[in-house]
């Protein structure tokens, strides 16, 4: 793990709001970006990049780990503000920005790193992750409702922003089959990390809220270790708990045209009040827990029915290959459409949806067990879209109301985010770049 | 995966006790065992061996999974029998035997796997690892105490086992510093399934789990997302979550002349009623949360002292690199030791044990966080021993008693556990060869 050795700590931190150094793009993009897309999992070229080595660029027009290929494993954490300055809250989200920009650049959170000097003080960095290099890591940060409006008994707008809140930024309904804890979802900020290595995920998101001590504390974090969704073209299709392929019809990558119609915000979307948000997503995430006892048990015709596609293969039930456009139509021996009615993937299809389609980048989680001895597993379903009225919400309501796999999973947790745009640059070791932090625009 | 289609679920139960196909340790053992050291992350031939690919054998005279290089991702459980009949305990670990085989040679855990038919009964593997290989997966299983002596408020000795129970399966007793949940230890039965990848081995013990209904149910369940130990000098030292390298005087796999001495189970150990444990070992699980947000803050110094290391390279605190042996004598400046006197590395050094030494097998662990945001993350340890009141409780003593790290630490789980022998051969199937199955000698 190359450093800058000799820096003061003050030096750096002051250089945090500075721009020496600055790479833009086109700099930290040398070391990553689409070049590595030929390095995933699956590919030929697999071998060639060890996962230790592979880099993001952390800089963009819009955030990475959105449409950057789905890396394996994930940590997820939201966080409440504990305190109600605006100018702490800025100087957070300044300071997060540079720790996760070093951070994906396989750098230690400070410049000191876990085992230099000053020996009287803290280290900068937590240590585990010393050898594991950047390991494909993405951080994606994000803004609940509670940090415009505040939360319930808090002070309402803490922060001198609850007018700039976008209209998309909306409550979610209460769906049938939820069973929420409001400690598993929510938060005023958000933190997603995924990487190739899941101790390099836990690593970025402990020393992001190691930095934020005193100004914001985790309110809920979930590990989830493995992908579920593919956001490449040139990744294969991962498996859920059920042990379906998933995300087969995903978003991906590839897609510009559809990106900007579904996942990136537009100039003008969300209301004068959300134009800070221009280039931003929002992301919805579902905490599902399957009853995979009760799924192990069940025939495999009825898994499959549920689906509406094969379980080996992925293919719709009305033929073809994994990516073979379902046939909704094509009848079955008795008159019955060979998808039935309420299966996953019909329900799901964007074709009942007015077109309206989600990126959707969820992992597979456990958290050990019930007091029953059942699996406390399932999907951490995470999605990003450009407006979750038109996107997620319409979705779920649907699958909510009819889909067959409501008998095996339940919502234990939920949440909704708004998620700035990208910085244009930032310093090789994550000084800002012309003050250019996340979220700067709602700031301004 | 290459799969035995054809072969009807009645056929393949039967199987199970059958001989056909045997393959002893040289059959399968050329897809894996000491050949595949080379292929460890870390060595120059490590791209050489997809991670997906790697295999270990399953038959052997010891279990795998002890000795095995200590695979990077873990999911253990304990599981309670509902059953109190002997034959159900016994037919459970036949079928174990041949699942667990199974799985660990990259098939599916029946052999009509996930996607074959018949179509009106479940699958037979539940599916999520259909694409990931054997990913190096070892499958380790243990008796607790209880198996023997019935848990409270149960029938004493259900099973007619109970003047079996080896003199070294002792309760470990309460240590200074422990906070037990009698939820998250004990259990009458363990398994420890070890693998590349986390989706792995939480496959495996979901299956192991799904054949157990109606016998065993998960007691307490921990997936483990990055190993702290290195069990082959093949291996790089790992980091545990306080930022050390850990294990680095571990017993290791090509000591064996030591691993005799202090890791398998010798004839005559345990006395006339353990003698069918003879090639086995102990194990004993222990759920250490870290204060870690309290760490964080601690000075570089304090933290170099409690271990008794340098952070970065991991040199004792009396000179060298990592792996020179400390010189407790050694005097700083002050006239005190330079490797202080509670400091971790001192306190655990078997000069201290009368040269007892244990094998270490730990894992990092989070389980999101508690109600006041701090993470509930540390050290899932495991270790393996010959004789637990000689190795690990002394060893434990004298940590509970002195070590500095108990300011940062709190106990919340234990367990003990028999680890039987190896099976001496396995079919290539999972079919049992001369009806030798894990725990068979207990049986006999």
């Amino acid at each position: 793990m190359s450093e800058q050795r000799g820096i003061s700590r003050r030096a750096f931190l002051g250089a945090a709001a500075g721009s020496a150094a600055a790479l833009g793009v086109g700099g930290l993009a040398a070391t990553g970006g689409l070049g590595s897309l030929a390095a995933i999992t699956g590919s030929p070229a697999a071998a060639a990049t060890p996962p230790g080595a592979r880099t993001y660029p952390f800089a963009g027009s819009h955030q990475a780990g959105i449409v950057t290929p789905a890396q394996d494993r994930m940590y997820t954490a939201a966080y409440d503000l504990t305190t109600t300055s605006r100018d702490e809250l800025v100087a957070l989200l300044r300071t997060w920005t540079t720790v996760a920009a070093r951070l994906s650049a396989g750098l230690s959170a400070g410049p000191l790193g876990p085992t230099s000097g000053p020996y009287d003080a803290p280290p900068d960095d937590t240590g585990e992750a010393l050898e594991l290099g950047a390991a494909g890591l993405t951080i994606t940060i994000g803004f609940g409702r509670s940090l415009f409006l505040g939360p319930a008994g808090a002070p309402a707008d803490r922060f001198g922003i609850g007018d700039r809140i976008p209209e998309a930024l909306v409550a979610l309904p209460h769906f049938s089959g939820d069973d929420l804890d409001p400690m598993r979802g929510d938060g005023d900020l958000v933190v997603q990390a995924c990487a190739d290595d899941p101790q390099v995920a836990m690593h970025a998101v402990r020393n992001l809220t190691r930095v934020a001590f005193g100004t914001a504390r985790v309110r809920w974090s979930q590990l989830g270790f493995g992908r579920t969704s593919s956001t490449s073209t040139a990744q294969v299709t991962p498996r859920n708990l059920m042990g379906f392929k998933d995300g087969t019809a995903n978003l991906k990558a590839e897609e510009t045209g559809p990106l900007e119609d579904h996942v990136w915000v537009q100039p003008g979307d969300g209301g004068a009040p959300g134009a800070w948000l221009a280039g931003g997503s929002y992301m919805v995430v579902r905490r599902i827990r399957m009853h995979v006892e009760t799924w192990d048990r069940t025939s495999l015709r009825e898994q499959e029915a549920i689906f509406g596609r094969t379980k080996g293969e992925g293919a719709p039930l009305s033929g073809g290959t994994e990516f073979t456009e379902p046939d909704f139509a094509a009848p079955g021996r008795d008159g019955t459409p060979l998808i039935p009615a309420v299966a996953h993937v019909r329900l799901a299809h964007p074709s009942l949806h007015g077109g309206a389609r989600i990126l959707r980048r969820g992992y597979n989680f456990t958290d050990g067990n019930d007091s029953l001895g059942r699996l406390d597993a399932g999907l951490f379903f995470i999605a990003f879209g450009r407006d979750p009225r038109t996107g997620f919400i319409p979705l779920q309501a649907a699958l909510a109301a009819q889909d067959g796999l409501n008998e095996y999973i339940v919502h234990t947790g939920s949440g909704v985010y708004a998620v700035p745009a990208g910085v244009p640059a930032i310093g090789a070791d994550g000084s800002l770049v012309d003050d250019a932090f996340i979220g700067a625009a709602l700031f301004a």
